[in-house]
């Protein structure tokens, strides 16, 4: 498996383009085949999810149209008719069918979308549509929102085979999903069932495991397509696998490390759980806890934070049994602290690694730094 | 029952003092009588909470010895010698065993405590032992670690009992307790089971519904001690459950309003849930969530990121069915949003309230908004 460029448009058969004006924003990314979905577990969905779950009814994608800037959430049936509408325009200019179009949202809750506004701009983007990893790029910047920079990465593994995608973050992500949004494209030739159980497991180990602010959004929702046009046949699910989950993963670190204000990648690696489930609970304690997340800000190794957020993250733990080290440097060592542990904090990427030394769970999960922007972006968003 | 002066020392039989040098405190509250007590459900118990636990064994308490600025958690057999030697020293001074004396710190977790700083100060706090209010103001400040203002509140009920505590947050504030230390006296004479169930509960409705950060602490202690001298004889149960309901809940709500950094009360009021343990999920949801507490600190009327936290609360509801209010003004009603919506968010006191529309469980939760001085206090607590 080798890195490539290109992001989406790195799979044959995907093309792309995206236009941001000012918070507003408009992508398109054209890439037919089986697809997979999937969605926020938050109790309130907002309309382009009710909407893309249906039409992924026959496990069918032709396109994926997102918009940023609006979240179309809390609207209503105006807001079922607004993301239908979205998605017969870009159907109507293919002549495909409105069910095979994807349609997402992120942005502010609660206001209606700007149907002018995206209608408008529909033709432009459709025109400027290209596989190059320009179109990518494009695609990539048109669904940012505080997000600072664009998320784009792919895989060539060995058999040939591709699979690449972009993401963007930037608040509200936390164990399971976020206002977050993953555009997952492959050219490997896979049944639907191989697509989605794949899916579950990538997105369970990369996306549910990174945490900015602890809540989870409305909107969330990943798409996987596959394009089956690698041209090296069935393709070989192991493989699949392990190209799925490396591409989730940097995703999902990009968004941790873009997170709201953030300067610093936290990530938080629990072995010697006695569960996998506890070791994924412990490992999301600590990225998830503000204590941790501003010592980590000021650089300051307070690692008496670290245990309490396992402490209370509801892992089955043993004080005496506890291991830390920080950055590299043992601080704690089976329940006693280590005298004299020099640790420099002022990296800009923060290991976390905690032995519960009680079996055979492991987990890892990232988180960032919790800083003032964080809080000037957020008291600001809607004004 | 009405509100009185003085704290802890408003009921007879109790005497306070404190002192407090730079980040290093020393409390000492004396009252003979029957006591429960409340503990962290952290799994990393800090020391003096173990051997308080093992105190309260025959329900019965002489004095309580608070230290600040040292947590004495995580310091294995010898954080535990600690905790012994400092109930020895208050005891040896009154004629009293040990295990008549409850110990409880607060402050930098790892570090062992100062002995030789505490040994020094005991003499000089017990000579200090007053039962006029300034003795409680004394002991209030001496437990103080980042919070701003000392906590204390007294009521007298109609039949002349006497209930009266002090507290302190003022970080890692969250459901099922923090780092809060209360001392809780009562001179009513009623038996330990009493005091055990009231104290329970009322806890679960008052210290249990805050949340300034989400992070559990390793040292959070409650205490309830009964001297037995209204001279009312044994006392009405239920009077005495309101009472206390109302200190646990008035502590609670200054503990919240000081919250690290805070400059906003915020209280979520969630009714017409199925159950009222949903509406419990869904009221410290809205007060956990960092969207919703930054957006308060920002005076914005962000009312799609309430309904993304009660949509990820756990608990159940029907979007169609809610309806809130900010600061008293409709803003959604029955899933729709309310047009021309003016709400003032520039108080001091942000009152959320929804209505599930489901059922008759209703709950209230405090927290705090977020801003930059929680990050700023926090980034730099142990430099």
């Amino acid at each position: 498996m080798k890195e490539i460029p290109g992001g989406v448009c790195a799979v044959r058969g995907v093309c792309a383009h995206g236009i941001k004006e000012g918070k507003n924003g408009l992508a398109l990314i054209t890439g037919d085949g089986v697809s997979a979905g999937v969605f926020t577990k938050n109790k309130v969905v907002a309309a382009p999810l009710i909407i893309t779950r249906m039409h992924l009814a026959e496990h069918r994608l032709y396109a994926v149209v997102a918009n940023s800037g609006c979240a179309n959430a809390l609207t209503g049936t105006r807001g079922l008719a607004d993301a239908t509408r979205t998605a017969e325009m870009v159907a109507g200019r293919f002549g495909v069918p409105a069910d095979l179009i994807g349609v997402a949202s992120t942005g502010v809750i609660g206001v209606h979308l700007d149907m002018g506004w995206i209608e408008n701009r529909v033709d432009s983007v459709i025109a400027g549509l290209s596989d190059t990893p320009e179109g990518s790029a494009a695609a990539a910047q048109a669904i940012m929102t505080t997000d600072t920079t664009q998320k784009e990465f792919a895989v060539e593994l060995t058999s040939g085979v591709r699979i690449g995608g972009i993401t963007k973050g930037s608040g509200m992500i936390r164990p399971n999903m976020a206002t977050m949004l993953a555009f997952i494209y492959t050219d490997a030739d896979l049944p639907h069932e191989t697509l989605d159980s794949c899916l579950k497991r990538a997105v369970n180990r990369s996306f549910n495991m990174i945490v900015v602010d602890g809540d989870t959004s409305t909107n969330d929702m990943v798409l996987l397509t596959a394009t089956a046009k690698s041209g090296a046949g069935a393709s070989d699910r192991n493989e699949f696998q392990e190209g799925l989950d490396h591409v989730c993963t940097e995703l999902a670190k990009m968004i941790a490390r873009d997170g709201e204000g953030a300067e610093k990648l936290i990530e938080a690696r629990v072995t010697g759980a006695e569960t996998e489930e506890d070791a994924r609970m412990a490992a999301k304690a600590i990225v998830q806890s503000p204590l941790v997340k501003t010592a980590v800000h000021g650089n300051d190794p307070n690692w008496g934070r670290v245990i309490a957020a396992v402490g209370y993250s509801g892992a089955d733990i043993n004080p005496d049994n506890v291991s830390l080290a920080l950055c590299g440097v043992s601080v704690m060592d089976c329940g006693r602290a280590v005298d004299g542990a020099d640790v420099d904090m002022s990296g800009e990427n923060i290991m976390i690694a905690v032995d519960l030394g009680l079996g055979a769970g492991k987990a890892v999960a990232w988180g960032c730094d919790l800083t003032c922007e964080y809080v000037r972006i957020n008291a600001e968003y809607t004004s």
